[in-house]
């Protein structure tokens, strides 16, 4: 039996348990070119959050009564004459909310797992990471020597861009919730200084850890804390919007930048991206992070939660920001 | 004697009459490297409004106390061994909201009243055009094709970029505010289209004239505007910040787009501008004015009231939108 998780109905706010359906079905047997996957890992991304609003995004909205769309790590346990995947193959793609999903795998890529434990593929060999590598290198135009202030410091993105600013010889502020995160920013990760947003104000934060200003904004939070850290702007200075996890649930419009005129002032420029433009170079992240981490210079961290059963409680820890590192759920051993 | 406007107290929202002092004192003269010059006519600017307020910005604030800045056009009429310019010179420079101006004349360029009439140089062949040019062709990426929208597009700013827009082969919508304003837009400069948003849902008209969405918005008007405008961008948009005139009379904070996801959504680009980082090729647009205004290809438009006395009331004009083009202040003939 494959037990699954659909959209009930889109939320307006927070999610509920009702946004949910949780159901048990008969795993669908494989067609002429499918497979069936069993899959080990969920991956739990705010950007799921976007996908569950109806409207024009740069990705076709969930629809109600689907199973709720998930990046996933796992298994061919059945194959009918697949072109690519063969029984007993690891493989990556957009398995959703599921314990089997029965797919032609379109999308989907195979990974190794002596090269990089399973979950390591929803992070940081994964969507997150290529987030924060082409993020921050590329989107962000990192050069040596910048200042450089990441939202969602402690996040499965955040923490990434961070470590990489760091290799490449820049000075790095992280903004996190809480005391442990902000000492595992700077004890952990290398940080030059993390501001706790909960119990220090942004202002005086940044103005105590940034006083020459930041050359790259890398916000993944967006309200309070972008409009912040547009003060603090240089010259030329670049702000990737990477998200806005701090608006995703608001049942009124989003707050926007109210000092936004700060890139006039800094002739700055602010730049949305998505991951999915990057996709024919994702080797080249894949190739330096895992130099990176044989290195010793960059730590990949996955907080990991058990139990399909558990899929409402553990999302919601994205916007509580009650986990750490990259949040993946464990569905089958 | 010498007329002239000081700034008295930094206002609250729109200058009122007690936001000036009206004096009236002796010429000053020149000494050694000073010049005398009589000014012809004040351009009157948005920016101004900006140069008001404390605080840090892309230029020093005016002191309070001192003369008002202002850009102008006048002629030498006393040289004290001056490097650069003699009597019967015709100059532009910062010469303040006075009727003479005693200064060493830096930061002044000649100007030839044969090749273009004075007030010409302070729109098209001065700051407004400077900053049409650059910040259309440069920051905003123009290319043959793209469809460019336009705020504050009867202005001194707008009205030029729109037809440099149409000169390159584009399509261009502008939003200004009247009938009558629109019509020029259509009729006179030759918009495909324009938007009333005195009188029209500027979230229907976006819809109506721009159904394929937008490559470039250009805005000097910020707030709901910028923020409806965010919602029509086409991949890979520019969305050029050159001012936010909705926003600079505002008594709270001002208004942020809360629209500004759309970037993200649309791999769009928000650039600030200031015009002073194109000095060296002002030349450059200088002759494609001149060659398009020979063509018939351009209008330059200049709306000219008369009398420092009246400098209050016409500033105001700015924010009312009570004018057309460029507008400007004849003080002395």
């Amino acid at each position: 039996m494959n037990k699954q998780v659909l959209l009930a109905q889109r939320p307006d706010g927070l999610p509920t348990k009702s946004t949910w359906i949780f159901q048990e079905v008969e795993i669908q047997e494989p067609k002429e070119g499918e497979v069936v996957i069993k899959q080990h890992y969920i991956s739990l991304d705010p950007a799921m959050r976007g996908w569950m609003r109806d409207g024009k995004s740069y990705i076709e909205p969930v629809v109600v009564g689907d199973v709720m769309r998930a990046g996933t790590v796992g298994e061919v346990i059945k194959a009918h004459n697949h072109p690519k995947f063969k029984v007993g193959d690891f493989i990556s793609g957009w398995g959703g909310v599921q314990q089997f999903t029965t797919t032609n795998a379109k999308g989907y890529h195979k990974i190794d797992p002596t090269i990089a434990p399973l979950p390591m593929y929803l992070g940081t060999m994964g969507m997150p990471g290529m987030t924060a590598y082409f993020g921050i290198l590329k989107v962000g135009e990192l050069k040596e020597g910048d200042i450089v202030l990441v939202s969602g410091a402690a996040g499965a993105v955040g923490s990434l861009v961070g470590q990489i600013a760091k290799i490449k010889g820049c000075r790095v502020v992280g903004i996190a919730g809480g005391k442990d995160k902000c000492d595992y920013l700077v004890n952990e990760l290398g940080f030059d200084a993390a501001i706790d947003y909960k119990s220090e104000n942004i202002y005086s934060g940044l103005k105590k850890h940034c006083p020459d200003g930041i050359d790259i904004f890398f916000d993944n939070v967006g309200g309070e804390i972008l409009d912040a850290a547009l003060l603090k702007l240089r010259m030329h200075a670049r702000v990737v919007i990477c998200g806005a996890i701090s608006q995703y649930n608001v049942t009124e419009k989003p707050k926007g930048p109210g000092n936004y005129m700060s890139l006039l002032v800094n002739r700055a420029t602010m730049k949305g991206m998505v991951v999915f433009d990057y996709a024919k170079q994702y080797d080249e992240a894949i190739i330096d992070y895992l130099q990176w981490m044989k290195d010793g210079k960059l730590k990949s961290n996955e907080d990991i939660y058990d139990g399909i059963e558990n899929f409402h409680e553990t999302f919601l820890r994205l916007f509580s920001g009650n986990k750490l590192g990259k949040l993946i759920l464990k569905v089958l051993e």
